[in-house]
């Protein structure tokens, strides 16, 4: 891997990114699994009131049926009402934004959110919906054949783990 | 109103954005009823061999309950397959985003295309999706008050008409 990303160097710049998104009532909802982390220590860092919450985007994506069920699938848990509240998604690696798509989807099961804006860690580009984040903390290009996403040490810190995959199809 | 928009200087402006997103296989999907006619334009005036397609949201609109079947429900006609295919969507007005939300997910209805890029007249502002158009030809701001809409004389030209609303729940 000659890419070096520092994971906990953009967590401190998405920290202050997504503090400029936050407004009253505001929740955190992370993308699981790698926005999920990123969101809970965003709402303890933030001093938010209300918990964040969980998304998944197993039941909404639009290759379910190649897929089918994994075992994300009960990994939504949203502790809060959705309706009319503005709402910051999280996530860890924006790509061709399929993912998003699916997650807004979920949330919109439900409720009405007042507003959903977009933070991620990384946009690496790739777009093939016209979705776009309110804040990225890096930009940068990888090959498709790439796959990047976020993992968690035992310590809690964050780090990026970048995998050659075959099928390029799997690209989120 | 105060504010003027020559919609033919505009269309103009749009015509040249759109060439640029032009691929092989392209397709224009205009959202009903605005950028409908202007799909139905953009395809006559870069010469594209295959018609372009209308999508109405009506369906998958987030407040359906409220609003119910109207006139537009049998509005979407697409004359090819979605699958695989790069489609270019085309409106009149970018504003909340809740109505392009509401039409991908009705694209995705019929199949899954290989990329969805946004191409608007004007672009209002007031984003509560994170939803942004790889071209815009216009961008400016209106009082949440104020609708704007895309009209058709009977020659063909186009022109906006911009009306006070009281309920601006109607947003779209």
């Amino acid at each position: 891997m000659s890419l070096h990303l520092d994971a906990e160097a953009l967590y401190t710049e998405l920290l202050a990114g997504v503090r400029a998104l936050i407004v009253p009532d505001v929740v955190l909802v992370g993308v699981w699994s790698g926005g999920a982390w990123l969101a809970e220590r965003l709402q303890r860092d933030l001093g938010l009131a209300t918990p964040h919450g969980v998304i998944s985007s197993t039941l909404h994506r639009d290759d379910f049926s190649s897929r089918g069920l994994g075992s994300t699938t009960d990994a939504t848990n949203l502790p809060f009402s959705v309706d009319g509240r503005p709402i910051v998604l999280i996530d860890d690696v924006l790509y061709t934004g399929r993912t998003i798509r699916a997650v807004i989807n979920e949330l919109f099961d439900f409720g009405r959110p007042a507003s959903v804006q977009l933070a991620v860690l990384v946009d690496r580009g790739g777009r093939q919906l016209p979705i776009q984040p309110a804040y990225a903390a890096a930009r940068l290009a990888l090959p498709a054949t790439q796959q990047l996403a976020l993992d968690r040490d035992d310590a809690g810190q964050f780090r990026f783990t970048v995998q050659d995959i075959q099928d390029t199809k799997e690209a989120r």
